[in-house]
């Protein structure tokens, strides 16, 4: 499938190589910087294009806009964003994917360029179509180690792997940019195994009742 | 314990009566208001002061900027907050508590500003420790329906009661300020079954383990 292999090439190799890709990779470089320094609302094409070294009417050409730098900053960090774990074990794979998110989140390059790219999305439109279509490339990608998962009998047939994916990203971005909570080790192994535990409770499998539903108020 | 004393009061009766609850009333609408209709960045006293019919002067002086203004928001939803369900059963509670997350999210009012402080907290440091402060007040006030499911036995002794509240909550938030996806019904009865599953399983529980633990690559 094309997604995955575009997903699965090694970094920089889907690009096109040349003067495009040079330029494209020093305005977004340009970008992250930006938005650690001062954020989304601060992002600035001149000032992108001036840090970059490239023209103010290539970035204004291309980009268009702070948003449309955004989106493709996060077209990138997909295309970028390294391939599922594949330990062996629904276990192992999970609890990789959960150290990844928080090496990412708690890094102190990338944590705040999530952060200012969570909250662009909050704010406009094509930022939020852009970090959707960020999360659906890394949850369909991730997704493969719960379908290796129920193959091997270790989670109920049918069970939803994206949403087995969805429950352990969950609870660390919950912490990182919503009840605004430190991250550490531990949240993640916990993350990881809550979702297995979870997954092999059937919470996630079709139509699943889940636990017992005496006292439904919902 | 005066918070939940607080918490448990009819909405509005912690308040001082008389003229200054109703320009503090008054001040926290319109400041809903803009934010619902405009963001955060364009949160402005001014504009707060005339659309909530308050003088100016008393705005910046009690509130100061567009981050005291979402502050003291921020403490006004937390003293209005609901107090936790009691349905007998922690199944039953926790779903209750997922579909009010579920409704305050996808309330055409609620949700926007809940969305809108969720950006300002990316933003502004003030903002960020008085999100952290509304979840902290919340998830200690839910925190009971844990507590008291440990003490009927319905899951281990010791489990974490506020990260079982914050299972609940953490799919739920994931989906709306991260991966910008929408939420259903479906997705309330599930966040609440797989809390319930992990809490069951351990998850949550002092020195847990998880399941199995082989392959760890974490």
């Amino acid at each position: 499938m094309e997604l995955e292999s575009r997903l699965n090439a090694t970094p920089g190799s889907v690009r096109p190589g040349g003067r495009t890709a040079k330029v494209r990779t020093a305005v977004l470089e340009a970008t992250r910087d930006a938005l650690v320094a001062d954020g989304f609302h601060a992002l600035n094409l001149d000032r992108v294009a001036a840090r970059a070294g490239v023209g103010r009417t290539t970035v204004y050409r291309r980009w268009g806009s702070a948003p449309g730098l955004v989106a493709d900053l996060l077209r990138d960090m997909a295309e970028q964003s390294l391939p599922a774990a594949d330990t062996g074990t629904l276990d192992g794979d999970l609890r990789a994917n959960a150290h990844l998110v928080l090496g990412t989140l708690t890094d102190p390059r990338q944590g705040p360029v999530f952060a200012a790219v969570i909250a662009a999305a909050a704010c406009d439109g094509e930022c939020a179509a852009a970090l959707r279509g960020f999360y659906a490339t890394r949850l369909e990608t991730w997704s493969a180690v719960a379908v290796r998962g129920a193959e091997r009998g270790e989670i109920p047939a049918g069970t939803d792997a994206v949403e087995v994916l969805r429950a352990v990203s969950a609870p660390l971005y919950y912490r990182f940019a919503v009840s605004r909570e430190p991250l550490s080790a531990a949240d993640a192994d916990r993350a990881a195994a809550a979702a297995l535990a979870a997954a092999r409770a059937g919470a996630y499998a079709p139509a699943a009742r889940g636990p017992e539903r005496a006292g439904d108020t919902g």
